[in-house]
């Protein structure tokens, strides 16, 4: 097989606007992610991260969500890349094991600099990023992710490389070798979760893309199969038997940003805690108990099914957003899960104390949902009261995930809790206008 | 062990300029890196990046070799490391299996903006810079290469970052959290070799350690243990345990510039033919042939010896770089194994029709001899003759080599057949001088 020219061909040659479905997935996914940067917007990171793209220099040809400012188009797709994904706020997919978004999204987006109407070929170029995401996803297998590479960093730019190919209608021989390019560029690390370099990781995916399709574009020369064979991408980072049968396999027939589905987040902190925070809530709202009443807290997941939450005992807010025993913690002390309370801040010593009544459990005799998010995920909130009262409550799809989805009133709640109305509406418009000056504001 | 705390300690601490041989060592490499940029001075790939730089934009901070222009500091660093790589004319090192300089150097030479006066220091963070690519090689284990990734690339940027760290002494803090932020980003692929983006990759990490340690100095926040525990470099691109037994052991009592040393070439091609070419071309001093004369030709290795050699039938003598097969037949036809040799032009048919005599043999029953360079590396060019005659030649130690070293002398030609003498002459001077000023005359 010749997956790196036929992952070409099969992206070059589909249509994904025929899925109305996936259409309105892309619309929401923008607008979701627009919530999701400005959020950041005063994020610290960013500063920095700007001062750095000055001192180097560069054309103002793209603007920098909420910054006011316009960069170079590789340095705008880091940069907003970061900026979507600063806060864990972003959308994930779970064929991915990542965030798809926050490096297709800006990857496009700093394509629109040139005189070319696009149009809704710019929704479908972002499917098509978040197909090839996922297929990669499925195709690297589930060893990747444990050994500790960051599937949004090592897939995103070969993801977003398709995604650009599409916009652009690049040529299959331009787009074979440019995901090529993008291939060996490829890396991110686990070990950087809880980290300003997390997010910064899917920037820099973007940027690689950005840069791999113009290396293409230009005639430089590359290899033309790097998803291929011994030395190639798969065989280097995953499985490439495993790629072989599910890379391609009915590629164009459904969409992945439907099925199993880009899955928006409510709240600001990883994903794997979601099914947690869903039950602590639910169990506060049946049930009138104290902190002080809880004498034990035990979070029962699927074997693995926490290795996202590398944080057990995190100092500050933003370590928290890997950690389920602070969010149990959060909630138990009443307070809201909102972006307040994952920032820099150092978590008080009376919240740190009480997380140490937090357990994890792993039950591998517990038969998952058939439609759970991620698949054959679930978490278990038990507590154990002073009074030997005991209450449970199991969830298998969070709020947000496919199957238990945001309506886009729900998206527009999310915006309008990082921006004003009239900003908030004016990105529906764009969105709904679907050409590429309205995209571009939702980079204002 | 922390082993990246350790390591940042350690580089910050030790002073290579006692070792007055790693300084010559030193400064012959910086000669031979702007030797072997000069002569890619030409290269259409070298035109190709610096119009997509251009086309992005950037402070005119550092010239890039042998181009009249300056760039940003980032792309000055991509753009050097690349042309002193482009044409596999620039030094290796056995430890790394892979080029030091081609990443250290560009990385370094970007450092020298501002006001301060490194001085002799610029020297001793390239001997640093040698070092911690060399002791990351062992450390890494020999699969790291065996599986396809290219060590240039992927143990580069940290090399260079504890170079950039030791030349302008930032922190410990500052250098743990640059080395994570590097790791976190090293890349680069074998499947590439035989193309431009081969030593684009080595531009790559200079251009990645060049930005993370703008990171790291920035405050930006970042994992400060990235090379250690299951999730870190070493167990996810090599091996963990070697690393803990290898990386740090004497760091600072002699310097691995030294020993084993850099290897210079006097072929611009890949190393793992040198051997072959040194044997080829004196069996034809000393015996008496012509090509038609010529029945087979029996090239032996060690297994695994040839990885390198991914190329047996080039279409192109920028393929020919990386086929012993092209080598072997060039110095039958009684051609000079020179840089014309290795360019875009196809191979013509006669020879490569002559390429099919050639063939490829594993012997590891052969004791290697103890001072081989790579260790345990030999090849033997063996010819039969249509009249039943077969005459051989075994190397053990090519010319260039450490054990066989190229003088200063040596160097001098090499730099005088890529530019005029005068401008030979500077670059030896501004290395005699050693200041800030005079090392960029290396760029001019």
């Amino acid at each position: 097989m010749e997956l790196t020219k036929q992952l070409a061909e099969a992206v070059l040659s589909a249509d994904p606007l025929q899925d109305q479905r996936a259409v309105e997935m892309a619309r929401n996914g923008l607008l979701d992610a627009a919530a999701s940067a400005l959020a950041a917007k005063e994020d610290e990171g960013i500063q920095k991260l700007m001062a750095l793209v000055e001192q180097e220099g560069g054309a103002a040809q793209i603007p920098v969500m909420g910054q006011g400012k316009k960069v170079s188009r590789q340095s705008a797709a880091m940069l907003n890349g970061y900026l979507i994904h600063a806060l864990d706020y972003d959308d994930v997919h779970s064929d991915v094991r990542g965030h798809p978004s926050a490096v297709i999204i800006p990857s496009l987006l700093s394509q629109l600099t040139d005189s070319k109407e696009y149009g809704d070929r710019f929704l479908a170029a972002y499917i098509t990023g978040v197909e090839v995401m996922a297929r990669l996803g499925e195709s690297i297998g589930k060893a990747h992710y444990e050994r500790g590479w960051h599937n949004t960093g090592t897939l995103g730019a070969i993801a977003a490389v398709c995604a650009i190919g599409y916009l652009k209608q690049v040529s299959q021989e331009e787009l074979t070798k440019a995901i090529g390019f993008a291939g060996a560029q490829s890396a991110g690390m686990r070990k950087q979760f809880g980290s300003d370099m997390k997010p910064l990781q899917a920037g820099l995916a973007a940027k690689t893309a950005v840069w791999s399709i113009d290396l293409a574009c230009s005639g430089f020369g590359g290899n033309d199969s790097v998803l291929d064979g011994a030395l190639g991408f798969f065989s280097l980072y995953g499985d490439q038997e495993l790629a072989e049968s599910r890379l391609l396999e009915g590629y164009g027939s459904t969409w992945r940003i439907v099925a199993p589905g880009l899955w928006f987040k409510i709240y600001p902190f990883c994903s794997a805690a979601h099914h947690a925070a869903d039950a602590i809530l639910s169990l506060m709202r049946e049930h009138a108990f104290l902190p002080e009443q809880v004498k034990q807290a035990d979070v029962v997941f699927p074997p693995g099914g926490d290795a996202a939450l590398i944080e057990r005992t995190p100092l500050t807010g933003e370590e928290g957003r890997f950690s389920v025993e602070y969010v149990i913690a959060l909630a138990i002390f009443g307070q809201t899960l909102t972006l307040d309370a994952f920032t820099k801040k150092t978590i008080p010593s009376y919240m740190r104390t009480w997380m140490k009544r937090v357990s994890r459990e792993y039950d591998q005799t517990i038969e998952p949902h058939p439609d759970a998010v991620p698949k054959g995920r679930f978490t278990i909130v038990k507590l154990t009261l002073f009074d030997g009262t005991t209450i449970s409550k199991r969830i298998d799809i969070p709020q947000g995930a496919p199957g238990n989805a945001l309506s886009i009133d729900d998206i527009m709640k999310k915006l309008n809790s990082v921006t004003d109305d009239s900003h908030a509406q004016l990105m529906l418009q764009a969105v709904e206008e679907g050409n590429d000056s309205s995209y571009l504001q939702l980079l204002a």
